[in-house]
C-alpha cells in the first residue's frame, strides 16, 4: 500500500531540524549512489514489466532486512503531480523522476534521511542526507546500507570499471557527494564568482538549491564532485571535503570583514529582511529566499536570539509552491501563493518569537 | 534671559500628543495672525534699534498679562543655527525667520500651542495650533489672545482695509488658517492630484508639511486660505472648514475602497512599512516619512494595537535633521543621520510595543 504524503509534511525534516557541524554555513551534506541490477536493462531501455519486477525486487530486499529502518513507499504513477512536487521540493526525488510516466517508486525513511528512487535513470538511486558538514558520517551511513543491500541485490559490477550505470558519467563508484552551503558573505562582498570559478577548475561542480539554473536563489550553493571514476569513494569525499573546508573559511572571513568594515550596511541588510518576512502580506518566492538568506545570516551572527536557525532552514523548503498548496489545503495560483507564503512565513516567525 | 531649547525638546508637543477631532486624517489645525504696531516701520524697513523696541514692547505686553500663559523666550540672534532649525522643524518659526539676522524673538508657551514670532515679516506673527480638525476652537483661542494683546499693543488698523501688513496679501484680517491632512488613501488611489486641483479652484492653497516644495513628503498636505480680504475671519474659517470636511470624506472613502477592493495590497503596504521602521539600521528621511505615513494608515485601520498614533505623529517631526542631532547630542553628517534616524525610530516603536 502507498503511503500518504502527509506523513512527510507533518514531520520535521531531520537534515534541516537537527544540528550539524558548521551549520552556520553548511546546510546539509548528501551522498547518492547509483546502482543497477543484473539481468534487466537500464530503466530507459526496460519494459514496464521489467521495471515493475525491479520495484518488487527492491521492495522485498528492504522489507526483508531487520537492520534497515522501515520505509514509506510512494508509487510515482499513483502520486498526484502536487505530491510529486512536494517530494521534489524536499529534495527526495529528481526533476526527471517527477516527470516520468514509467513504473517507479520512492522508498524513504520517515525522517527523510535516507531514500531510494527506484527506476530513475538507474534501477536504484539512493541518497543519504544529514544537516551540516559531515560527509564522512554520511558516507559511513550510506555505505553500511549499500553493503546490506548488496547482499540481497545482484548489483551490476565490472571488476575493471566498477559499478555500471545508465549514463557513463556515473560509472565507477556511482557516487555523487554534495554539500549545500549558504554563502551570503561571499555574495555581499562580490567574491562568489571567483570562488565558483576556482572550484570549477578543481573538477567540482557548483549548482543552486534545486540543481542547474537556480544558482543564486537564497545564496545557497551545492558543491559536488564531477567525476566518479579513477578514485575511491573515500578519496572523492576527502578531496571534496577539503575544498568545502576552504570555502567555509572564505565565507567566515567575508562575514567577519563585512562586520568589521561595514557593520551598519550588514545590520541594515539583515534587519530589513527580517522586517519584510515578519510583516509583509505579499511575498514572492525570490524575495522570500533572498530575505531568508539575510535572516539566516543575522541568526548566525547572533542578531535574532528569538529565531531558531532550523525554523529558517525549514522555511527555505516550505515556501515553495507545492508545500504552500499542501499547507493551504487547496490549489493556489501565483498571486494567491504570494499571499499565502507571507501568511506562513509571518506565522512561523511569530511562533518562533513567542517560543523564547 | 533666554530659554533653553531643551525645554521644548523634553516636552510632549500638545498639538501632536493630544487627541483631536478627526485625528485619523487631520493631524493639526493652525491659525496665524499678522499684526503690526503703530509708529514703527514694518520689519523689512525698520532699523535694528526700532526692531529691538518692538521686541521690548511685545515682551512687556505679554509679561504684564495675568490672563496669558507664561512664555519661553528665544532671541533669534543668540540662538544657534541648529536650535533655530529645531524650532523650524517643530513648526514654531518660518524658514524666513530662521534665516534672518535682524533682531527678532520667538515667544512660545511651554506646550507649544501658542507662539509669537516678533519681527518676522510683520511685527507680530502669532499662531495657535491644536491637534485634529478644530479650526473654530483654535480661532476662539487665538482671537481671545489677540483681543487681550490689542488692549496693550497699538495695532495698525485701517477702518476700510482692516489690519495693515508688510505684504499686501495679508492685509485685512491678517489671518491664515490651515489644517494639516494625512491623505495616503487619496495618494494610493491616484486621486490626490484631482483633489488638489479642485481645492485650488476654490481659492485655497495646498502645500507640504514644511511649506512650498515639500508637497509629497509623508502624504501630508496643509490646506489653507489664500485671501485675507473681503471676508470676516469667521467666514474664512467656515469656507475652509467646509472644504476640509469634504477632503476628509474623500479620504475616508478612498481608504474604505482600498480595503474592500484590494486588502492584500493595503496590508502589504502597511506591514512592510512597519517592518522597515521597526528593523532597518539605515533610514533616509524620505523613506522614513513614506513609511511613517503607511504606518499611520495602519494604526488608523486598527492593524497595530501596540502603536500609539501620537508616537507616529511625533516621529514625523523628530526624524528631521536638527532634532536627530539634538537627541544624538552632536553634529551628524547625512549618512550618520540615516543611521541615527533608524536607531531613534526603532527605539520609539519598540518602547511603544512594550507599553501595551
Amino acid at each position: 500500500m502507498n503511503s500518504d504524503i502527509n506523513l512527510l509534511l507533518n514531520n520535521k525534516v531531520s537534515w534541516l531540524a537537527d544540528c550539524g557541524p558548521s551549520e552556520d554555513i553548511a546546510i546539509s551534506s548528501r551522498i547518492r549512489l547509483a546502482r543497477n541490477l543484473e539481468g534487466v536493462p537500464f530503466p530507459p531501455h526496460a519494459t514496464p514489466a521489467q521495471l515493475n519486477e525491479i520495484i518488487n525486487t527492491v521492495e522485498m530486499a528492504v522489507q526483508r532486512n531487520k537492520e534497515l529502518e522501515p520505509f514509506l513507499k510512494f508509487k510515482i504513477g499513483e502520486t498526484s503531480d502536487l505530491d510529486k512536487m512536494v517530494m521534489f521540493e524536499r529534495r527526495l526525488i529528481s526533476r526527471e523522476f517527477m516527470e516520468k510516466s514509467d513504473p517507479g517508486e520512492l522508498l524513504v525513511t520517515a525522517d527523510e534521511s535516507f531514500g531510494i528512487m527506484v527506476n530513475e535513470e538507474d534501477h536504484l538511486r539512493m541518497q543519504f542526507m544529514r544537516s551540516g558538514f559531515q560527509l564522512k558520517n554520511v558516507w559511513q551511513e550510506i555505505n553500511r546500507i549499500d553493503d546490506i543491500l548488496s547482499n540481497q541485490l545482484p548489483y551490476v559490477f565490472n571488476k575493471d570499471l566498477g559499478f555500471l550505470t545508465s549514463c557513463p558519467t556515473n560509472v565507477g563508484t556511482g557516487i555523487r557527494a554534495s554539500v549545500m552551503l549558504h554563502l551570503p558573505g561571499l555574495v555581499l562582498s562580490n567574491q562568489i564568482n571567483a570562488v565558483i570559478q576556482g572550484v570549477s577548475k578543481l573538477g567540482l561542480v557548483v549548482r543552486g538549491i534545486f540543481g542547474e539554473g537556480t544558482q543564486n536563489l537564497g545564496n545557497l550553493y551545492q558543491v559536488s564532485n564531477q567525476s566518479t571514476l579513477g578514485e575511491s569513494e573515500e578519496q572523492i569525499i576527502e578531496r571534496l571535503g577539503n575544498v568545502i573546508t576552504q570555502i567555509i573559511n572564505h565565507e567566515k572571513n567575508a562575514r567577519r570583514n563585512l562586520l568589521e568594515t561595514n557593520q551598519p550596511f550588514l545590520l541594515n541588510h539583515v534587519g530589513r529582511a527580517y522586517g519584510t518576512l515578519r510583516h509583509a502580506y505579499i511575498l514572492s518566492s525570490a524575495e522570500a529566499l533572498d530575505s531568508l538568506s539575510a535572516l539566516r545570516l543575522g541568526v548566525d551572527m547572533g542578531m535574532f536570539s528569538s529565531v531558531d536557525i532550523h525554523t529558517v532552514n525549514e522555511l527555505f523548503i516550505i515556501i515553495n509552491p507545492a508545500h504552500l498548496q499542501k499547507y493551504a489545503g487547496k490549489e493556489l495560483d501565483s498571486s494567491e501563493r504570494d499571499i499565502y507564503r507571507a501568511v506562513l512565513v509571518r506565522e512561523r516567525l511569530k511562533a518562533s518569537d513567542r517560543g523564547k
